[in-house]
């Protein structure tokens, strides 16, 4: 008989054949560890031909301008990243469908294509994207973290693949998630855990965990992950990425798969995590410039707008050095203060943020993703017969008893959702009053995560405060590597008193030799469909910092 | 004690006492009929003095450009519509909030404004502006056609009201709405049934219906409006009026009173009613060019655009004669013919609408309106303990046995109105492939209801078919009037056979004689956010018909 785990162990067995023989290095982790490596990024780019290294290293930016150039070829970068690929999936189990033929025979069309005619198909022409597995592709399996979806079959495109692929990109692997994409790590029975690329005994982050590790470790330069409570900044932070989290509304999320797929109070959004800020913006304008509110009715009309004026301008920041109930590690506290010493040295001013419903807000997420009581991770874990994993186990078991919550009760919470985002727009506006030329802030610089990650399958140590609050109130939001963590510099701070038991916890999380080199990531938020302005921000702060 | 009743009766009592002495008129219908009238503005219209006549029978537009030019004052103005909305309300029974000292006061002082500054405050400088009582101001009541709420003080005001004053429109009266704003006509316990201003046989409409009526009988030209099922279409349509529903997210409704305040399956919108389509542009203009999107989190930020490009163009157009499961009657039928002539003979090309998920829309929308089976009406009817109103008793009965539907189902029902959207745009797009020069067409050309109105608490002939469609889509659309029902020209249809028993009663419901002048609107639509778009092709339709 076919078990849960006779399907999973038969899809992990399909997905390591899927890797040419070429390219499968049996007991790499123990080679890796033997050669002195915790680094994924690192050890690889010692096992590279050097073009693989060259072009491995590049941003997406840079490839298709010099594939437009006629300087590397769609194959060659193709070839490239489907090895590196193929090595970081064997350390840290970040891919879930691998599918190097389609992709190299993709490539050669575009080098057909583009010696043809002479032209790119468009921006993104041999620029190879790695995508989450919720994005369906016809024939490749959708299995977003479950057992039960394994060989069930995907007839359509996702709006979002089809508007990339029009214009030059190449899909080469679909990335794993966590069962439902509701952890910020990515473990689920079908794939096990995915590790972190910076240093493999830490997690991944999730729910874009794959894309995380495969990205930290340069098996990409630039994908897909989505976000509705830090999907996308937090495995972004723990590699050290960047990522942009955009406002609902703004890339196409029509025809990727999702779990509560009417839950419309906090929706998950789509968008890019890559090694390059200029790589996001290559990205998210492309999209954009696609007019995919043609074909998507989620999507708003709003073109991409120039906010290159920025760069000349005095800025005004807030600045959320802890939320209150939960104080970050020294590490992420420095990174702050690297931000808002750049950001005044740029002559531009900061201010304190004291949003007094941060707490309202976090409950109210609870509460959200919570409101079925798990009903719809349990129905899909009975097509299979598969338990419900770890990872989302605290969502099944909130209220283990409890039936989903009635129409009306969800109503109450869709009010609140809203009175939440007046009060944080009033608050956002009423920041005029504290600002020395009377005008709001322009954006807040805050945490992703009160920690530089956290251990593989560590799941005591979860606080979503720097992350989902922005999904409730729906911000255009910007994440980027700062600093890494320095045993030397970032001692325990033995004087903070813990707020909390979960604080307390956190507090004693912090040990600075296991974090020393681990990436920290600030983030910066703008309120609602500002992602050209987060994003020039987030360029401009980049600048200051180099 | 008080019951609901006494409370209803002390309220009607006060509103009528709001008005002054001088202006009411003992046994005013009696008069009228008695006089030969059933148009209740040709009525008024004969007892008003030569100023106020010429007052009333402006647009905003032009009262607006002769206030800024000193040949009216702001208190002329006013007082002449408050006068007409005194004789207006006596009649058609439409306000239910009467408030013409403050009026005449922020009139005044909006003349010693000018006088002493030379320039207007803004766009609306004096314009009269009536309101649905669904809009908070300070100090007023907001009953949303609830006895319960009689009395509870409205601290804050909408922001629209604000951003209205801010341009310095003047408002002198809330007008009535039905229970919980949930039906195409207006019936209360609070203030019973407000009347049709074109033939007082007949119902206003709703659920905007006060609005309808009082714009109708000219005792405003501008008043608010709103629309979760077709409730600015139908009145503005019954009474032979120019009306807007605005895309969700385009128009503020932040601080409005409303019903079911978290449901975002089918959100309510808000938007403006008038007797020019010059207005209908007034208002929606000035109102987006007030960015209200930096204080209201669910306005998207999308700037007025320009559409006048649209003028020297071909357009192509679709026509939905009817939906295939409620026939139009005759007039309707003759109105849509004339817009389509006029169309192709301004070189415009038209071709068929046959959206096969028609039945599936309304039926999705008939789940979500009853999805808590009532539980909200009949919650705050137990405030007062004042009996269901009849306009909503389907609502309430839609189930009665059910409770509220669970959260998964809920989310089943968002995840298929999604479908239906991408469906709908999908078929919009693929119109390319049925018109000449192959471009998808620029607007549907509609019906707004199968019958030109029905007669007062008639509850028995309503088919939201051709409303409520474009909610549950969400698309931008005007109505405007075309034709009046001629009975020597519009027969009844013998020859057509029923579909189904309602569309059996509302064939039946015809009768030349009694609908005989009884104004003709037809709706023009265009997808999301198109409200500028939807605006400037109604205009060009109206000239070819002029």
């Amino acid at each position: 008989m076919r078990t849960w785990k006779t399907v999973a162990e038969e899809k992990r067995k399909q997905i390591g054949e899927s890797i040419p023989a070429k390219w499968r290095v049996k007991d790499i982790t123990a080679a890796m560890l033997k050669d002195g490596y915790t680094n994924t990024k690192e050890y690889i780019d010692s096992l590279l031909s050097r073009q693989e290294l060259a072009i491995t290293n590049m941003t997406a930016t840079e490839l298709s301008q010099r594939i437009a150039g006629g300087e590397l070829s769609s194959w060659d970068v193709c070839y490239a990243f489907c090895h590196r690929a193929a090595l970081a999936h064997q350390i840290l189990n970040c891919c879930v469908e691998i599918f190097f033929d389609q992709a190299l025979q993709r490539a050669k069309e575009l080098d057909d294509y583009l010696s043809t005619h002479g032209t790119t198909v468009g921006s993104l022409h041999g620029v190879p994207i790695s995508l989450k597995d919720q994005v369906n592709l016809p024939g490749i399996d959708t299995t977003i973290g479950y057992v039960g979806y394994v060989g069930q079959e995907v007839k359509t495109k996702s709006l979002l693949a089809q508007v990339l692929e029009d214009k030059g990109a190449v899909f080469y692997v679909k990335t794993a998630v966590p069962m439902a994409m509701m952890a910020p790590e990515t473990q689920s029975n079908l794939l096990g855990t995915t590790l972190n690329s910076i240093n493999i005994a830490f997690s991944s982050g999730g729910s874009s965990g794959g894309e995380g590790a495969l990205i930290g470790a340069h098996g990409s330069i630039l994908g897909v992950g989505t976000d509705i409570g830090g999907s996308i900044r937090i495995p972004a932070s723990f590699q050290g990425l960047y990522g942009l989290r955009p406002s609902h509304g703004r890339i196409p999320y029509m025809g990727i798969a999702n779990s509560y797929k009417g839950q419309e109070v906090i929706p998950s959004v789509i968008g890019p995590l890559a090694t390059s800020l200029e790589d996001i913006v290559l990205f998210t304008k492309s999209v954009i410039e696609s007019n995919t509110w043609e074909r998507d009715p989620k999507v708003v009309p709003i073109p991409w707008r120039d906010t290159s004026y920025l760069k000349h301008q005095t800025l005004r920041f807030a600045v959320m050095w802890w939320d209150g109930s939960i104080m970050v590690h020294p590490p992420i506290s420095r990174a702050l203060q690297m931000v808002v010493r750049a950001v005044e040295k740029g002559s531009h001013e900061v201010i304190d943020w004291n949003f007094e419903h941060h707490a309202d807000v976090l409950d109210l997420a609870t509460e959200t993703f919570s409101a079925d009581h798990g009903q719809e991770i349990k129905d899909i874990c009975a097509l299979s017969g598969e338990p419900v994993a770890d990872c989302v186990k605290s969502l099944v078991d909130y209220n283990p008893m409890e039936r989903p919550i009635s129409v009306e009760k969800w109503w109450k919470i869709g009010e609140r959702k809203s009175e939440l985002r007046e009060k944080f727009l009033s608050y956002w506006a009423h920041t005029s009053t504290k600002t020395t030329d009377g005008k709001p802030i322009d954006a807040l610089i805050c945490p992703v995560w009160p920690t530089a990650g956290f251990k593989k399958n560590d799941g005591k140590c979860i606080a979503l405060n720097y992350t989902t609050p922005f999904n409730v109130i729906d911000c255009a939001s910007v994440v980027f590597p700062v600093t890494t963590v320095d045993k030397n510099i970032d001692k325990v701070d033995n004087e903070y008193i813990p707020v909390s038991e979960l604080d307390k916890k956190l507090k004693n999380y912090y040990d600075p030799n296991e974090f020393d080199k681990m990436p920290v990531c600030v983030q910066i938020v703008c309120p609602k469909f500002e992602e050209e302005k987060v994003l020039e921000i987030s360029s401009i702060i980049k600048d200051l910092l180099a």
